[in-house]
C-alpha cells in the first residue's frame, strides 16, 4: 500500500502551509490537553461512522471554493456536497423532464427552471452537459436517504444551439443535514441549526472550459443567511414565480475557460 | 444522541477561530476541486480505518502542546501518543522494576533511569505518581502491536520523600509509526520517513499540580532532528551512559502548579 505512494511535492507544500496556519490558530486558542483528547475522541467517532465526507462538505468545502474562485470572473461555484452520484440517466427530450415517481406520487410543487450557459469570452455554449440533482418534497435524496427509485430527480441533458436549457422538476425544499451522528453533535455543541436552504444542484461541463459545480437558491428562503454549510452566494439567488399551476425560475451561468 | 449535546461556547469559539485561520491557509494554497475531493477520499479512508488518533497524535498533538506550554515555566510536555493505556500495574518496590518477559526473554540493553520531581515553586514532590511506558527491543508496545503479555514495560510507581525515583527497564529503540494505512500514505507522499527517535513515556501526577505528560529522548539518536511526530524538545534530552553491564540515564522534572 504505502510503498506504492509516490512522493508528491504538492502534498508537502499544502501540509507545511497548513501547519504554519494551524500554529497561529493554536497560539490563539491554547487548547489544553483535555480539549485535545476530547477532539481526538470525537474525530475518531466521526471517522469510523463514515461521516468525514459529510462533515468536510458541510463545514470546509465552501471555504475551499471561496478561496479559489471569489476573485475570478464567471459564475461562482458552490458545494458539490455528499449527495452527488455518478451515472444519472441522459434525458434527451427538450425541455428535459426529470425522472420522478409515477404520476401524482411525486409530492411537491411543479417547477420549470430555465438557464443559459455562456463562456466568460461571451460565446453561447451549445451542447453543454448539465448534470442536475435535487432533493424531494420530504427533503431526501434518491440513492441516499429517500425510498424513491434510484436516480429519482437526477439526470443530465444538454443545452441547445443558443446555450439554453429548460428542465421540468419540482421545487426543492430546505432540509436538515443528518443530526444523529458526530456531525450532529458538533452542530448542537456549536449552537447551529442543521438546515440548508432549498437548492438545485448543477454541474456544467463543456470542452475547453472549467467544469462548474454550483447550486441555485431562492430569494425569501428563511435559511439563506444561516445555511449550515455556508454555501449561498448572492449571485446564485433567483426568484421563484407562480405561473399558473406551477413555479418558474431561471438563472444564467458563465463558464471559465481552461 | 445529538439531542443530548448541550451548546458549548468553547466549541464555537475554537471552530470560528479555526475557520478564520483555515481561510488564510486556503487563500494561500488555492486548492482546486480535484485536490479537495482527493483529500476527502483519503480522509474518509483514514477515518474508517481507525487511524484518526494515530494521525492526530503524530501530526497535530505536538503543536497543541507547543502553543500552550512553550512560554510556561516547568518541564515541557511531549506527546501522549496513541500507545498509552489505563490500568498499568502498581510497582511498590524501590527501585521500581518494570514488568518484563520472563528472565532473558526480554531482549534489549538493561537501563537504569533516575529522575527527580519538583514543583515550579522549588518544593521536592514526594509521593508523585509516575506512569511509565515504552516500547520493547522490537520497537513494539504491549497491549497494542507486540506479542508481549499485557502491561509488559508498563507500570506506575511513586517518588520517595525527596521526589526521587529509580526505574529498571530496558533501553527503548527508535521505531516506525504504522505505514500500511492512510497515515503511511501521507508519510510517503510528503516524503517523510516514519521514524520516531527512541523515547521513554512518563506521566507525572501530583495533587495541586498540572499533570505532566512528557517523553525522554537520548542524545545521539539519529532521528532526533527529523522525528516524524516532531515531539523532541531539547530540554527532554539526556545522555545514555554505559555503567558496567547496563546503561544509565537521568532527567529531572518540574511540575507546574495548578
Amino acid at each position: 500500500m504505502a510503498e506504492a505512494v509516490v512522493k508528491n511535492e504538492r502534498v508537502l507544500e499544502v501540509y507545511e502551509s497548513f501547519v504554519k496556519h494551524m500554529k497561529k490558530f493554536l497560539d490563539e486558542q491554547q487548547l489544553n490537553h483535555e480539549e485535545y483528547t476530547n477532539f481526538v475522541e470525537w474525530a475518531d467517532r466521526l471517522g469510523r461512522s463514515g461521516e468525514i465526507p459529510l462533515f468536510l462538505d458541510v463545514f470546509v468545502e465552501t471555504y475551499v471554493l471561496e478561496a479559489k474562485y471569489k476573485k475570478l470572473p464567471g459564475t461562482e461555484p458552490s458545494l458539490l456536497g455528499p449527495y452527488f452520484t455518478e451515472g444519472s440517466p441522459l434525458i434527451e427530450d427538450k425541455p428535459a423532464v426529470m425522472s420522478m415517481r409515477p404520476v401524482d406520487k411525486e409530492k411537491g410543487e411543479k417547477l420549470i427552471f430555465r438557464g443559459n450557459v455562456s463562456s466568460v469570452n461571451g460565446q453561447k455554449l451549445a451542447n453543454t452537459k448539465v448534470e442536475f440533482w435535487q432533493n424531494d418534497a420530504d427533503g431526501l435524496y434518491s440513492n441516499f436517504d429517500s425510498d424513491a427509485p434510484d436516480f429519482n430527480l437526477r439526470g443530465h441533458f444538454y443545452t441547445d444551439e443558443n446555450g439554453d436549457f429548460e428542465v421540468h422538476s419540482i421545487v426543492p425544499i430546505p432540509y436538515q443535514i443528518p443530526t444523529d451522528g458526530p456531525t450532529g453533535e458538533f452542530v448542537s455543541a456549536a449552537g447551529y441549526h442543521a438546515y440548508r436552504p432549498a437548492h438545485l444542484h448543477l454541474m456544467l461541463e463543456k470542452e475547453g472550459h472549467e467544469t462548474l459545480i454550483t447550486q441555485v437558491f431562492f430569494q425569501g428562503d428563511e435559511w439563506l443567511e444561516t445555511d449550515v454549510a455556508n454555501g449561498v452566494r448572492s449571485s446564485l439567488l433567483t426568484g421563484l414565480k407562480q405561473v399558473g399551476d406551477h413555479k418558474e425560475a431561471s438563472l444564467d451561468f458563465v463558464l471559465r475557460t481552461e
